[in-house]
């Protein structure tokens, strides 16, 4: 199982360096075909690597600058051909509009062997709302 | 693997049952002591047991009716001792303050067999924010 483990965690470092790249392609190698994911925005869920393609193409487009992508507190559970990962990521960077981009966010990621290669079949990333008001919470910090 | 699907989907049903009886306890006995949740609400995550009894309690109370609770599209991929499933869940019914509850969330539930049960590590529920305007998104629909 620990081996697992550590081939998750490569995953994960491959994953951040693509997006730190701003490498579509390089990222999406690592998504299964009918990968079901929860984004952070709407709609509720999106099915298949086409869904992310689109995302991720208008999410780097959408920096002037370089993403500062950095993923803390990994936990990994592997064994057999199935694994999920559960973390926070921090995503800092300037907007095409001139915004500072400061944001933390929680994601879960599902991952299922395929033909010996590790691939994302389920990704869920959100931050949390304020009941009161139904405010997305867009700045909270971990602790 | 097949057994191990269908354990999980009985897992599932009961923690559903729970939640319609608003049964605290039977809810908590699915729950690993060192278990992970990002909750629809702050702070971004909470460690152990004891964050999902006060959060569910306090839950439970904010019906003055029963709690109209489904769970749909369970997607279950399980090996050996680990699982995750994810799937759409939907809350009706009527708040303390009168406010009728009518509302669709994702979740993502991660499993680790001990002892020839299966507890729950991680919970991630969530619903998507409007990046314009930062508002979480309490009104969406599943396809």
């Amino acid at each position: 199982m620990g081996s697992e483990v550590e081939e998750i965690r490569a995953e994960i470092a491959d994953r951040v360096r693509a997006v730190r790249e701003k490498n579509v392609e390089g990222l999406l190698a690592h998504y299964a075909p009918e990968v079901a994911t929860f984004d952070l925005v709407a709609p509720l869920r999106n099915l298949g690597a086409a869904a992310v393609r689109k995302r991720v193409s208008e999410w780097f487009a959408s920096f002037r600058t370089a993403i500062d992508y950095e993923i803390r507190d990994a936990n990994i559970s592997a064994a057999g051909d199935v694994a999920f990962d559960h973390h926070l990521t921090h995503v800092r960077g300037t907007s095409q509009s001139g915004d500072s981009i400061d944001m933390w966010f929680r994601e879960t990621v599902g991952y299922r062997r395929v033909g010996g290669r590790w691939l994302v079949t389920h990704q869920h990333s959100s931050v949390p709302l304020d009941m009161n008001g139904g405010r997305a919470l867009l700045d909270l910090r971990p602790d």
